[in-house]
């Protein structure tokens, strides 16, 4: 072992030295020099995986003039649930190398909530097969409120500590239980001790004052949830790196691109957090991030440092993020650096274009969603004057208004349990959906405990799309009528496909189409909708326990007092 | 131990939330948020020695009253051989503290290699007593070469693996075997894999191009060697951090501060590596370095951070480095932040002036000073063309030159093995001392084997000193016409006083009068001559063993051919 490490280092001292060959030199490149914000003219020799000299003169194997093409380093993306991009870690690879992100942090907590830790042992597994360099925080936070039911129960420090013997475990992820830390619950704060030697994410959206400075305080270190210029300047002052989010849902990036520059650089990084693979196919990943930050005045060195250096440096990723001696070869060739428009990439010292795609294992799905089929009557909610869950496009946070139940803008919104204890549904009430919709939309991706959730006029409609899914094994669909008209397939955990971007795509539009069809005026309704059982953001929420009002952290009756 | 760790936690959640009353509370400060370079009017709260919050409005047993008072955070010296302050670790925290530098990064390995591993344990454990955060780097490179001989044979890394299990110590201390790294040699690139988890500190003055690339890549991540500023911006450029150093010899600060600004600062620190306590009365410590940036033009936002934030991220000091909730309550008061004038001082919560002085534990000395006495003739060097090691005033690269060993420039120059192996003095020669150089200089601290070094005119008051030093167990002392007419003792290791600052400073000020009224014109001979033994820093030096050509790395003949 020692011995392999020796003779690997001295071969790659050798290949530095330019006394052995390099196995890839790319000359006459103009790199990013992200330590210092700087272009540099130079030759790039990488060997081994990993960049070796940045000098003239070196000799290798294959040499290619890239006479003066622009190279970043690789993308990191600081915080992402890969779940949500409805792809198995393999074919989300396969989606994100070639727009340049390399490096992913991510939290399965998604699987965990549905699967436990076989859930994130699963992404452990992966991350080290894939080209990726797949990190994996530990999720905190499952469940992620006592207000929900998922299929794991509570995932407790005793059975996530040994997973960080894994070498792709990096930390502890996102503590969205802000109460349990304020009033100091103990299993809360366990938690936090357990992990203090290692990176611990944050969540607190709208956090401020002295709370969000007792939060900070344990030694939580970043946070993905601001929405607000004046929040993320505050996080930042308390030591808090800001993740720069922009999901399919939550675009935080307009507002926060003011706050990024040469002074905050170092501690502002970007995420996708929840993108859905249409948007990921079609914008992009981190490079559209890097794209839209520069159109909203970032300067392009700036911008590249954060989505790089940054981020491997807040996680300790000592060798990651930067073009200098030592640091994984992971490179992005620009056409233009200002709109972040990409050639080619390179992972570990590895054209991406030019990767095997051997890695088409087929897994094995049992069916995860056990539930009862639920009556008619048992998808009715209360009526007359109630508490209506308004959402607002493309953010998380919804609004709280009261409204008859039977006003024309509010649809029927129902959450079934779905991990076999065989509870009947909550029944609450959303509007945003649009004037005229009629069928129901339905999702077994229902944040976090990924109930079956369904948004519809008539409950007929509500219970085929339930059923659907109960005999699909999860996934999205649409129906008109008493018909599916519409349906996607996520058979794994009812969060993930075995089809790769490509084949999801055609199925995602045609899932909108379908929407826009039965009078739904939102965009994107599957990740709108799947947000709308999340209990950690405001302001109204529907579990399958029934209405939560996060501010109070409660349930409360649907019916308006 | 977790349930006090729980409790300590609870304690400071409803402290940092106001809760609780706070220790202390420093109402309207204008502190510096290192992470954004921007001062913010607020109050701080300090509980249990940390901030807790930076909010207005909190309590506390003891309220302050700061008036716009500008603070920052307290300064982190990256890399320091408190040995050349002469200082025991007690008397240096004495000397520093009060002059804002709250943390520093030491290397001891001056008293390693005159005592082995248990000088490196007797740091580690001072630092578990001292109201200064002293973080031990392990000293790497004991004796730095083979071409000296030191007290405590070498060092490897099985011997300094057991005491990373302390929680001070921190890393790999700087690499000076720049030959060993590029030529594969065993022993340092073994020591380089056992601690390639940790930070490892370098040493490659003038290294540059592809060898610059190679050590760079073995992990090495910072260097405070740099002396001129293309050096130190390539080095930047390659990944390793650049500490700039301003000690009682190697005065860097002029040369290198162009290179710091906004973009880089994150990546640059400051140091003293070998600071004498007269300069740290007189001029100050970290608290001077901050103060000459700026007047060469780095902002002072810039400074404070390097001096802070910069260094503790390098090192993983999580919780060090800014003022925010849940970082050490390391604070030092201005004056005037322009001139880094001090009113008063932090540590941990407390106020240094306030501070207990209760640590005057007697040590006992062994004498460490074994050599046998030399003859006269032992004293003399050959004649003739010499090579002479050619002295820069307040540099520790020396020049190489040829000469008649008689011209009047020229003065002797011998190092007296003097750890036991009953060897006898090698001879030199050395120019800079002054022509009219009569009688002699002579030091214990002679790096990095210390052994004992002597300049001098007459081989007889040569003798003396020597004969002197032995008899003292080690120090410094000037001789004229065979009688010592200056001296300081330093008797643990021939390298610390038992004395604090003040009386040193005296004793040094008695030395450095005798030294011109011997005619030596060097305003501080006993650092100069202390480097003029250390063969890892060109061109020409002179070890126990002979004459080294450091570029040759070998011993040569002092007859020049």
């Amino acid at each position: 072992m020692k011995s392999q490490k020796f003779k690997k280092l001295s071969n790659r001292i050798d290949a530095a030295r330019g006394i052995s060959k390099s196995d890839l030199v790319l000359k006459n490149v103009k790199y990013l020099d992200v330590f210092s914000c700087q272009w540099v003219e130079s030759d790039l020799a990488i060997y081994d995986g990993i960049v070796v000299g940045v000098d003239r003169g070196y000799k290798a194997k294959r040499e290619i003039d890239l006479k003066g093409k622009h190279i970043v380093p690789g993308f990191i993306d600081a915080h992402v649930h890969i779940e949500s991009s409805l792809l198995t870690p393999m074919h989300f690879e396969e989606a994100v190398l070639s727009q340049g992100t390399t490096t992913a942090i991510c939290d399965p907590h998604e699987i965990a909530n549905v699967m436990g830790v076989e859930g994130i042992r699963y992404f452990l597994k992966q991350a080290e097969s894939l080209d990726l360099d797949l990190r994996v925080m530990l999720s905190s936070c499952v469940p992620a409120t006592n207000l929900e039911t998922n299929g794991a129960g509570t995932i407790s420090s005793n059975k996530l500590l040994p997973l960080m013997n894994h070498p792709k475990a990096l930390g502890l992820a996102e503590m969205m239980n802000v109460p349990g830390v304020l009033f100091k619950d103990k299993s809360t704060l366990s938690k936090i001790l357990d992990f203090e030697t290692n990176p611990i994410d944050g969540h607190c959206p709208l956090l401020s004052g002295k709370d969000l400075s007792a939060y900070a305080m344990t030694g939580i270190s970043s946070c993905h949830e601001s929405s607000e210029y004046i929040e993320a300047k505050e996080k930042l002052l308390k030591g808090i790196s800001v993740w720069i989010r922009e999901g399919s849902v939550a675009k935080d990036l307009e507002a926060l691109s003011p706050l990024l520059n040469l002074a905050t650089s170092m501690q502002i990084g970007f995420c996708t957090d929840d993108r859905n693979p249409l948007d990921i196919a079609r914008e992009g990943h981190i490079n559209y991030l890097i794209k839209k930050a520069i159109e909203y005045g970032v300067s392009p060195e700036v911008a590249y440092r954060s989505a790089s250096l940054s981020v491997a440096r807040h996680y300790g990723l000592n060798k990651k993020g930067a073009i200098a001696p030592g640091f994984s070869a992971d490179l992005v060739f620009l056409n233009d650096p200002l709109s972040c428009s990409i050639e080619s990439v390179l992972t570990s010292g590895k054209f991406v274009k030019e990767l095997d795609s051997k890695k088409t294992k087929n897994i094995k799905f049992k069916n995860s969603v056990f539930a009862k089929k639920p009556e008619l009557k048992d998808l009715e909610g209360p009526s007359g004057r109630v508490h209506v869950i308004g959402i607002i496009a493309g953010k998380i946070i919804t609004d709280h208004v009261v409204l008859n139940h039977d006003h024309p803008s509010v649809s029927k919104l129902s959450v079934l349990e779905r991990h076999g204890h065989g509870r009947k549904p909550a029944n609450g009430y959303v509007t945003g959906f649009g004037n005229h919709l009629k069928g129901a939309i339905a999702s077994s991706v229902g944040h976090d405990s990924h109930n079956l959730i369904v948004v519809g006029k008539k409950t007929k409609d509500m219970q085929v799309a339930l059923s659907y899914l109960m005999k699909s094994g999860g996934g999205f669909c649409v129906v008109q009528d008493g018909n599916v008209i519409a349906s996607l397939s996520l058979p794994f955990g009812g969060l993930m496909s075995q089809s790769d971007a490509k084949v999801i795509e055609k199925e995602l539009v045609g899932l909108h189409k379908a929407s826009q069809s039965i009078g739904c005026e939102v965009e994107e309704p599957f990740l709108q909708l799947a947000f709308l059982s999340l209990p950690v953001i405001p302001k109204l929420k529907l579990t399958d326990k029934g209405l939560v009002d996060v501010d109070q952290f409660k349930i409360i009756d649907v019916r308006a007092s």
